[in-house]
């Protein structure tokens, strides 16, 4: 078999672009590994829709704080039903409060409900599944707000800058789990309040066998 | 940045290796794409077992053929329970009847249930998770049968040979789903009773937004 002096250069063009767009992560801490957290099924509220669920003037109780600063777990679960009827009960309710409702699940709670979501980044929601949210003093119907999140991955500024890459660029993640794995187009964001971890879901978690505080590896670059 | 003629050598090497490992499954139908077959947990009973949970001289009522040939789904559905005393009703039977009972269930069932069955091919049970199956006559306790089947691929030995594999080598897939992924350490198996399909449980399936006929594509052997 023989090549032409353009293959073998199209080849060593093809390497060392693999290269160079592996050499950030390789300088940056770590080696490139990036602590998970692992998201189940959550609700974000308005002040208005927690108004409605729980009554007038209600507050949030906060329970946990999150990884990502600012965010914490309240005490307060919810009741989500969908066109099955089937309902899917004690759904965490995480704060603060928002201006758009959100109701996050996985694909395998959204066949469960029979209701489509799209996977998408959080806070884009325009067109995306209605959804009932049952309180204790009243019911949410929400026309749109249901989504599957996306792979996403959290980085403070300066994180990023080592890193070499900025809000919504995409990278290539490879998972060395109970099966081995690898996820494309894993969303980068970036802002003053947040610190490094990669979110999933339940239904990426469990594929690959991984949990809280598992490392995944950025391996490139999604070109 | 230059490199050395043995830097470059090395480069090139790599890229004809991936080449040239692409090269079988670009010759064989389909541009190596595998339709997906997606397992929901379920039963392989023996036949002393099925007597056990059923009633002497009981025999499995067929219900629908399964796309590998003499596989079937059986009307008859079992509960199964672990250490968290949350059964999983409605678990279906499959046919044969074999020499040993298993139970094939996701991570995520393993959590319902807290039992911690390990990744595994089909049938390689030694050490595998303790689970009990409820019947209508009886209960099994089995010290062990319960495990996650691997990802894992069906092809007769006529397409292994076009694809240039044998039993129990790996394959790296990739799938276009709606969440892009690489599935790693693919197990073949070939068997004259078998026919192209790839099998992954619903974390898999649901993970990357596929169901039962999508295509993945083999992107290489697994080195």
């Amino acid at each position: 078999m023989e090549y032409s002096t353009a293959q073998i250069a199209e080849m060593v063009k093809k390497v060392l672009c693999e290269m160079s767009t592996r050499a950030p992560e390789t300088a940056a801490a770590a080696n490139g590994e990036v602590p998970v957290g692992v998201s189940n099924r959550h609700i974000h509220l308005t002040k208005a829709d927690l108004e409605t669920l729980y009554g007038k003037g209600y507050e949030l109780t906060p329970l946990k704080d999150l990884s990502q600063p600012g965010q914490y777990a309240c005490k307060e679960t919810l009741t989500i039903v969908g066109p099955s009827l089937r309902p899917i009960e004690n759904v965490r309710v995480l704060g603060p409060l928002r201006s758009k409702s959100q109701v996050e699940i996985s694909m395998t709670d959204s066949y469960v409900l029979k209701v489509k979501p799209p996977v998408r980044e959080s806070g884009n929601l325009v067109g995306s599944a209605p959804i009932r949210i049952i309180g204790p003093k009243g019911i949410v119907e929400l026309k749109e707000g249901c989504i599957i999140a996306n792979r996403h991955m959290h980085r403070s500024p300066a994180d990023a800058q080592a890193f070499k890459v900025k809000d919504c660029d995409t990278v290539t993640v490879d998972v060395n789990g109970t099966r081995r794995t690898r996820w494309y187009d894993v969303q980068v964001r970036v802002h003053k309040d947040f610190r490094l971890e990669m979110h999933v879901d339940t239904d990426d978690a469990n594929a690959v066998g991984i949990g809280n505080g598992s490392k995944v590896k950025v391996v490139k670059e999604t070109c």
